[in-house]
């Protein structure tokens, strides 16, 4: 190698020395007051944690067929999105035909993604009503299994495998916080966690506009939202279920509620610090953690694991985005 | 704990078994039909690679002036945004005032994060003969040292410890591909590589709009952009230079350019299937790696590292993202 060039591996080497310590990320540690980790669910196959529940549910089924003779003629669930798209993956992995009943109202990047995984799309009204009348219509014809996005217990212990991993990986994690729609990621990740760290602490967290898991637990009873929620967390618009309910009662710590303006700010505060392209479900599990209400948690909750659920956001309507110049990297 | 619920631990450790190999995320390899790997320099510091250049330059002007004495009273540089925030960060850890002269069509979200470090901005106007004069002044004036961006030697080597880090993580590596603005990040990891790693390829990538390195190869002669480059990749607009052209004629094996088109719609595809939210400079590397140019690379160069350079966007100009529908996640 040339003695011409202004620098040598040796330079290159020290320079590493330099740099030993300095170089380290905690973009959001100082602002929660807490150490925070981030189980990434966003980079998983289909952009969400939805996967681990859809292959648990599909392999599972399968498997409960030998020698392929029962195996399901369909697989029909409905979603606004994320279990469509974990659901067509699962069932195309396993040569099923799946078809995913889908409210009008769901984000256009999530339909196009349940088509490119060879799933076909049923169309239904945004409510609890249609999503299930359609569904249960749409087995009838097809002969196929339901598989709920929230109620099926193989989706919901497919989910506790989250709490699994952060518990292998973090060992010394205090408490893990998790967006709550159905109900489906909070239950699982409470029944492994509970069971295997009793002393861990599990908060749900839901928008405002959405809140029919804060006031089932302070009520007691099952108490779902009347009407469709209004939020730009749309993969969390269902209600927490029959299957779920029991176990958010008995083993979740604490409720936390956000709005939407800390969804939106705390989302592209995650954008622009972390640089991770969450989906603004995401963002309410760490709006929760750098809420006013979380700083009366117990300091003795110190390491936190937020599940960054998933990360499948319409580009092309980002018109909540912050006005230019407010927040800088 | 309730043997009422749905599920158990013991459900979820079966669900663990099943999902085993099934979860596991290569979002573009089949696209680039190479196994890629992703060095996420977007997640430093500052939120660039250019914190490795700017905390070696720093330290080593503390490490030669003993007991403080000598210490420099100011730094300055000239910069788009990137070095200027690695600067500003690494000269407020050292305790030195910083001056980063900024061209005045600098990102918006970059010449935020460079005040917020605590440094002065120094406006100028977008050409290099500008940034290089306003840069003289001001180091005149506040009795500073310069350090420039590519030119600095203990700049190059602090940006070469990204090869060290690579080579180290992922030992198999057989070609690093490197976005070129002014050159010091690609001759920096040509001078580590080779030295360690002869049979490494180092490529560099670039736009087509801003293509000097590539012309400078092809005629064997430093063969400067004469007007400023048009590009959407804001932080690779400077020149390579006379320190980083030495080496890279000698030790990088090719460039490869991309149009704008490529550059835009990578850097929207990195965010919609990997989830990053890299800035389009980064999304330069990406697009050469997928591009048709890049099929005709031996196939025996199948381990491929992009270096993901930053992740810097001005979240709230995108207007130049594709219309709706047009790519499914």
């Amino acid at each position: 190698m040339s003695s011409l060039y202004c620098i040598s591996l040796a330079d290159v080497e020290a320079a590493q020395s330099h740099l030993h310590g300095l170089i380290h990320l905690v973009p959001l540690d100082q602002l929660a007051g807490r150490r925070l980790f981030f189980k990434c669910e966003l980079f998983q196959k289909t952009g969400s944690f939805k996967i681990h529940g859809a292959l648990n549910a599909v392999r599972s089924l399968a498997l409960a067929a030998p020698g392929n003779r029962e195996q399901p003629k369909a697989i029909v669930t409905h979603s606004s999105g994320n279990h469509g798209q974990a659901l067509a993956f699962a069932a195309k992995l396993e040569g099923i035909p799946a078809h995913i009943v889908v409210p009008c109202t769901a984000l256009l990047c999530k339909k196009a993604a349940i088509c490119s995984y060879g799933a076909r799309l049923v169309p239904c009204e945004p409510t609890d009503k249609s999503r299930a009348e359609v569904a249960a219509q749409t087995v009838q014809e097809k002969e196929g299994v339901m598989v709920h996005s929230s109620r099926d217990p193989s989706v919901i212990a497919g989910q506790g495998t989250i709490a699994l991993e952060v518990l292998q990986q973090v060992p010394q994690v205090n408490a893990p916080v998790v967006p709550v729609g159905g109900g489906g990621m909070v239950a699982g990740i409470a029944v492994a966690a509970k069971a295997l760290r009793p002393d861990v602490r599990v908060y749900a967290a839901e928008p405002c506009n959405a809140d029919d898991n804060y006031r089932s637990k302070v009520t007691g009873e099952l108490t779902p939202n009347l009407h469709p929620p209004g939020t730009i967390a749309d993969s969390v618009k269902t209600n927490i279920g029959p299957n779920t309910w029991p176990i958010i009662k008995d083993l979740v710590d604490d409720v936390l509620t956000v709005s939407e303006k800390e969804i939106k700010q705390t989302t592209q505060l995650v954008w622009e610090r972390v640089k991770l392209l969450i989906e603004p479900t995401a963002g309410v599990g760490v709006a929760a953690v750098l809420s006013k209400q979380f700083q009366s948690v117990s300091q003795e909750v110190k390491k936190i694991c937020i599940v960054l659920c998933g990360g499948n956001v319409d580009l092309d309507s980002l018109a909540w985005l912050n006005p230019p110049g407010k927040e800088a990297n």
